[in-house]
């Protein structure tokens, strides 16, 4: 899907254009006028380590020193801190394949790390708005940026791993086509970049990937003074159903007194129901959660325990 | 809305059908077999101590005893100890009007407390299916209960506040019409029981009430001994968009290293933005999150910091 615009700068993915950290010494790549439109070509998150053909042993071993490229920073003129820059996603082109994997044990990344001894790795084929995952599962395709952001004021080099008060790495699954997000200025020019594309992803991206794919990222710029926001904020053309189809859903509960647990608990059940009633192995199940399971808080207020819910569409499933 | 159903049993909200603590001792005030319908008529969550015309100042001083009243217990034949009873949800009546309040301070409930000096009130005339707030915003009216479980194992008296592996006080929102519930046996003929209905809420809840309203509850029971699950499951045979609309959002993000510090950054944002955007107080715009803001938890990977997403839909507000 994309909307209709004119493009003004195309930014390639070739080193010169691309950084690892957050830093705002970094020189911006390009500076663009408010209401300029910039197509950014973007790596995929590990920067090419695996590809379509990888096994999850090769995906277990991938180095994190390259996480995440991004492609920029973009300057936008007039930005000053204090400021919002505004950010209006126009369209999304993958390049035909993305994968999901985890890396279990001593890494500790994702959700559930003590509950896989192995890594896992899927690479999708991504074609006709959908991505095919094993026992004829198909997850519906809509495109956004995992990271996503300005440099921060602070000085030095910051991991691009967890998000900030001026965005990156949130992977929020609805910075889709038809989205506008707004990100707060910490510096001259903002310094804005993109990257860590996900082709699909479940609200929560359990298993610390989605549907991580190389693809190009279309967006205009706009320099909002008139708006005061402490962290991140979007707004959005269409409402949030989990494919964008009308269809039953099936949902598990995690009750506790730690939103966290209750967040944990409510993947494991949901993964314990996919390989009763899905015919999954466990490592598939984790990794569908993460693509295209949705987690909502239900209750933060009935104390001492917590509600989170995990939901997946019945429209994932052959009929 | 209402599935089609002939009913078996009804059950008024008079005193002999009604606890208020989840207690195994209770004797059951019915007993169905598999298959059955039970009509179940509830009291709304503080038991008559509000109503239409009830002050903020009066909700504030509520006593907390008859909280929840709860109409029950039911026993199902042949539910033991290790099996699931299914509860299809066929139907809500409400009586007309609900509300939604706060308490801050000492009395610590909600999210958000500590940002609350006075207590907070609204009274909610439900009609055409849709709730009347100020400033001409409409809520969708979509019902159901949030209270919903089964007696526990453990002995004693059991405070109806939390929700338990047995089912509760979830506060689910997607429990309605057209979904059926799964809730673990831990004692003998389950012993369900129902009540503190809404007919609207945000995921979260977070000033501590959804829409609270009286309602008549009607939901066919059965047991499953063919599944195994820890905690509540559930199954919709529809999605769960915000307000079953097709329509724009927008959207706070809470980013923080704690989810709870995160979830209460989103909602404070969200009441930020209302206050700024939709001309609400901070009490009408903690009341309306409660009624109608959804939380998501967009990501719980990306180390050491969480993001949590505060969602509004475009229709509630008047064009």
């Amino acid at each position: 899907m994309s909307r209709s615009h004119t493009v003004d700068y195309d930014l390639s993915d070739d080193d010169e254009n691309v950084h690892h950290v957050w830093d705002n010494s970094i020189d911006p790549v390009l500076t663009v006028e408010p209401g300029e439109v910039v197509r950014f070509e973007c790596r995929d998150a590990v920067d090419g380590q695996v590809g379509p053909d990888s096994t999850a042993e090769e995906f277990g071993n991938v180095s994190f020193d390259p996480v995440h490229p991004l492609t920029g920073p973009v300057a936008v003129e007039g930005a000053e801190p204090g400021d919002v820059l505004e950010v209006e996603l126009l369209g999304f082109e993958h390049k035909g394949w993305g994968y999901t994997g985890f890396m279990p044990g001593e890494m500790g990344l994702g959700l559930l790390p003590e509950h896989f001894e192995e890594p896992g790795y899927y690479a999708w084929e991504l074609e006709d708005g959908v991505a095919e995952f094993v026992n004829g599962i198909e997850v519906p395709i809509d495109c956004f940026p995992g990271t996503i952001g300005n440099a921060p004021a602070e000085d030095g080099e910051h991991d691009t791993l967890p998000p900030r008060d001026v965005g990156g790495n949130m992977d929020v699954k609805h910075l889709t086509t038809g989205s506008t997000v707004y990100l707060p200025v910490e510096v001259e020019g903002a310094r804005f970049s993109t990257g860590d594309c996900h082709a699909a992803q479940g609200d929560g991206e359990v298993c610390v990937t989605g549907i991580e794919a190389p693809m190009i990222v279309t967006a205009r710029f706009d320099v909002r003074t008139d708006v005061d926001i402490e962290q991140p904020q979007f707004e959005s053309d269409h409402p949030y159903t989990p494919t964008g189809r009308d269809e039953p859903m099936y949902a598990t509960t995690g009750i506790a007194p730690d939103l966290m647990d209750a967040t944990k608990k409510a993947v494991l059940h949901m993964i314990d129901h996919l390989e009763a009633e899905r015919d999954l192995t466990r490592a598939e199940a984790y990794i569908l959660c993460s693509a295209a399971v949705d987690l909502k808080v239900s209750e933060v207020v009935d104390a001492p325990n917590w509600t989170v819910t995990a939901y997946v569409a019945g429209s994932l499933f052959p009929e």
